[in-house]
């Protein structure tokens, strides 16, 4: 199973693909960070955040994506960028048709330190090991990305949004198009 | 001139079709709300904005779309969700090659009511006065998001977020992706 974990941010979305092979061993993919410009209009930066992440969805085609579930932020100015980004991020999954997952951000750091109050760098370190590399990949988005995508592997299924219940929301609101 | 507004929200997402015809003149084209389902998984929810919000832009074909650029929310929780409506508008908006105007509750206040804090029942009854009609059209979101295109007509090309901005982007990504 191969898994694309997105941690949804404006200036710096961080992506990470891990596949798990055999029997428990996860494999890292790939990983990165999509910038956008704070100096660009807001449309174009979310517009240009769909279309990066479209091209890691067909580069890599994942089985399921995962995405953090965001609600704890310090201010309503950053919650609204995310919240943006987030947004993008899940209505380009829905449409890619593929099974989408939210973790909270506890969940994440539970599943990869044992404790759900871990800091980033703990993450960062326990994600290095987790992958087996020889370095924590930079920035700190990416380990977000890549701790969330392990999470996913963990935790089974967990979300259960799966591929048929998107498929039958697309049939609804298509027949809806149709009587307009 | 045509202008679409959003009054972006994932519980209810206000619209409204404000065209100018004539000299200063302001008529109501149409004006409703899409409403998801709070017990429907959010990506779906996301999803269902994005393609009835799209219904609406194939339909009306506006000249623009405003959308309320919004940051002052009474908690987190209502900032994401606001902010993951507004993303999905934004990037349909973007997508559709039409220029995007944001505009603040403030500046749609003050362009409909004069006063900047007006409330919403005032702006209900500029936006009713202003249009010409019977009576307010409902709920409040419907009002909010015509009061936004009045905005729009009012204030000029205020954002200047022009088509071929967007179109440059397009192409930057679009090589992007030929790299890749």
């Amino acid at each position: 199973m191969r898994v694309l974990g997105v941690d949804p941010g404006l200036t710096r979305c961080g992506i990470g693909v891990v596949e798990s092979r055999g029997h428990k061993t996860l494999t890292m993919v790939d990983c990165g960070v999509i910038r956008t410009d704070a100096e660009t209009a807001l449309e174009l930066r979310l517009l240009q955040l769909s279309d990066e992440l479209e091209i890691w969805i067909n580069k890599y085609k994942p089985d399921v994506i995962a995405v953090e579930r965001v609600f704890s932020q310090l201010n309503v100015r950053t919650a609204m960028a995310t919240g943006q980004a987030a947004g993008v991020a899940l209505v380009l999954a829905a449409k890619s048709g593929l099974p989408i997952a939210l973790h909270t951000p506890s969940e994440v750091k539970a599943a990869v330190s044992g404790s759900g109050r871990a800091d980033k760098k703990q993450v960062a370190l326990m994600v290095t090991k987790i992958l087996g590399l020889s370095q924590a990949p930079k920035p700190v988005d990416t380990t977000d990305a890549l701790a969330l995508a392990i999470c996913h592997h963990w935790r089974g299924e967990g979300g259960k949004r799966i591929t048929s219940a998107v498929a039958k929301e697309r049939a609804r609101l298509k027949s809806l198009k149709r009587i307009k």
